[in-house]
């Protein structure tokens, strides 16, 4: 069995990354989303399990201590985290696993999975962001904090492995599916095991 | 300006290379040819500066002395070899460079080169292989000793970066163009001067 792959998609507040990251669930086989933990408040709309796992501090200070988490982050006084059994879990499968997490969690990721794919979305402008965080609801001193977070977070570009521009979104669907689609032709994920032809097969597996 | 990158494709013979690479150079905007020099005879058909630049041994091992070819090999008795000054003049001016080219040159490449993109084309089963040889006309004594030589060069399909099987032309194409694509997208191959918009431009470029 061939090992899935991570990708980590990452995008500063309002960046798009969540509507992205469904579409792309949808339509991309074999790519699976992990639900993550959290403490902070469900929004309205957002159900436990489904959106994020919503737990308590006292339950997520104690999953830390158990090494549960690939990676988990502070963010506005919030923890969030990605349970690691899972991601196991899901490339054992063969799967590959989508993780929308934010810059600090990316770096962290790196550390702990080599071959993990990085994707930084980027928006077409600075103002379409804050337009996008204004059209969700966040509220005056939210969007501050979250444009100071994002201003932090452009600068971590370079770190990440690809970049794609989210000005119109059919696009940016269509270069994510790209990087996802070339990262499986990848001779690491490649075995000649799943070839038909015997002789082929004897002679790539020498 | 951003530089073009380097992809090397390269498949045993009858692996169906050079229609996938033409196919490819039709398609893909901004993909180009760098013509190779070879010692062979010309076949039917083959143009000198097109397909070829077709040269003398002599020429040939003059062009060795002055360190002109990015790589070159030795294949059945004849000189194959790739001018390093074209590659550069395109990737210099933003150009991917497609090069099909064997495996001895594909080792050569990746000394010179830190960040080419390297395929391994390979047929659906070594029967076809055999077919397609046979199909393009190669004598009985050519066929033999090229089975030899794709035995061993299947061998190194690890050392590639991606893998494409070119059981249906369409598909294998297609494949292709997603690696290139994606390749487009690495954060290696932007720079925040591409962008619109002043202030996002400026938060990217610190």
């Amino acid at each position: 069995m061939i090992k899935g792959e991570v990708f980590v998609l990452s995008a500063p507040a309002g960046g798009g990354k969540t509507t992205l990251a469904n579409l792309l669930l949808k339509e991309v086989p074999n790519l699976v989303r992990i639900t993550t933990c959290t403490t902070r408040k469900p929004r309205p709309g957002e159900k436990n399990g489904i959106d994020y796992f919503f737990l308590s501090k006292e339950e997520f200070q104690q999953k830390i201590k158990e090494n549960a988490f690939l990676e988990y982050a502070i963010v506005h006084g919030n923890y969030y985290g990605t349970p690691k059994e899972e991601v196991l879990k899901e490339i054992n499968k063969g799967n590959d696993v989508l993780l929308v997490i934010d810059v600090q969690g990316m770096r962290q990721i790196k550390k702990n999975f080599k071959d993990v794919v990085t994707i930084f979305l980027i928006p077409p402008s600075f103002e379409e962001l804050i337009n996008r965080m204004k059209k969700r609801g966040d509220s005056e001193e939210e969007i501050k904090k979250r444009i100071e977070t994002a201003k932090i977070e452009l600068k971590a570009w370079k770190e990440y492995d690809y970049i794609v521009i989210n000005d119109i979104i059919e696009k940016a669907k269509e270069d994510l599916k790209k990087i996802i689609f070339a990262s499986r032709l990848k001779t690491t994920r490649f075995s000649p095991e799943i070839l038909g032809d015997k002789i082929l097969k004897e002679l790539m597996e020498d």
